[in-house]
């Protein structure tokens, strides 16, 4: 955790507080592990501030994130910090209906992504946790030129994290905080596979 | 997240099941942010497991993490998931009482490892996080071997999570799972000192 004084201070006629109660804009990428639990950390901290949280998983996986959900879940029906809802891709987008309908994993991302946008206008929350939200713009099913120029428009004081492999170096470029998990060693490469409670 | 089939399977004799279940050594290191962030979020998982956490804080700070001790306490008392033991190193390690001895931060090192020593002696944990316990090593307070050799020797199925920066090659080497944070981009690059809710 870095102390002590900045080594430049910008030009920029805001005070030190205001510039540190700026909203942050927060990637996570790399191909190690604990982008996504670190995202998780860091809603603890929002818990205990009191500020809302909005999840938003997009990729879908049988293993979910159960262990986080049902612990944030858990903080935010606690009556203490800050509510807490989490959505997830797909049948998880809750406020969408429709029975009989073919999956289809771009259009879930882009309701997704349109229902986030609705979110960050009406200042919904005061952390969005976009959980392996760069896949999709990989995939090229979100423009990243909108999430980019939405993110940087977005009112009032709101922090995004955007996890996942392979950010697009726009993203990066219009992050205030970006870290990269290298992994240095695996069990996957011993030949363990992942288990309950640690990757899930 | 890894998914699918490892690349190798060792020939060690342990079916896939008794792999998976090993308990693991895992360190977060690098320069980056999201080590004890990611190590907290990973408590989420070890609590909705039903595992007992301990977490032990080795760096003295003004602001600890407040955030995440609130969070996991609170979950800990939460009736459900797994209790949660929390210690800061110094006045934090309850169970010294020590009235007007002078503060001795190598000695308070020391005497965490100790209770550490002696919790993973009697299982007492499902998950331990030992919070910048990287830099008692490597200030000489605590001897690495001791370390390794200890947690090597941990009976019975206790996952331990260290984090730091600049963490032993002797301790990387023990490790199952290390993931090295590295900063990409960070606010204090452009004068922005640390928030609240953000970095703590």
């Amino acid at each position: 955790m870095p102390q002590g004084n900045p080594e430049n201070v910008p030009e920029d006629g805001l005070t030190t507080r205001q510039r540190r109660t700026q909203p942050l804009l927060i990637v996570h990428t790399g191909p190690g592990k604990g982008k996504s639990t670190a995202a998780f950390g860091l809603a603890l901290r929002a818990w205990n501030q009191g500020w809302p949280i909005g999840v938003f998983q997009f990729v879908k996986s049988a293993k979910w994130r159960i262990g986080e959900e049902k612990a944030l879940l858990a903080l935010g029906a606690s009556g203490e910090g800050a509510p807490v809802d989490w959505f997830k891709m797909g049948e998880g987008w809750s406020w969408i209906q429709r029975p009989g309908r073919e999956a289809d994993h771009a259009a879930d991302a882009r309701e997704g992504w349109d229902r986030i946008k609705a979110d960050l206008a009406a200042e919904k929350y005061g952390l969005y946790v976009l959980d392996e939200f760069t896949y999709p713009m990989k995939w090229g099913w979100i423009d990243v030129d909108d999430v980019v120029a939405t993110l940087a428009a977005r009112p009032g004081r709101q922090h995004v994290v955007i996890t996942g492999r392979d950010a697009d170096p726009r993203l990066i470029g219009a992050a205030d905080l970006v870290t990269e998990m290298t992994k240095v060693k695996h069990p996957m490469d011993r030949g363990q596979k992942g288990q309950r409670g640690i990757e899930w």
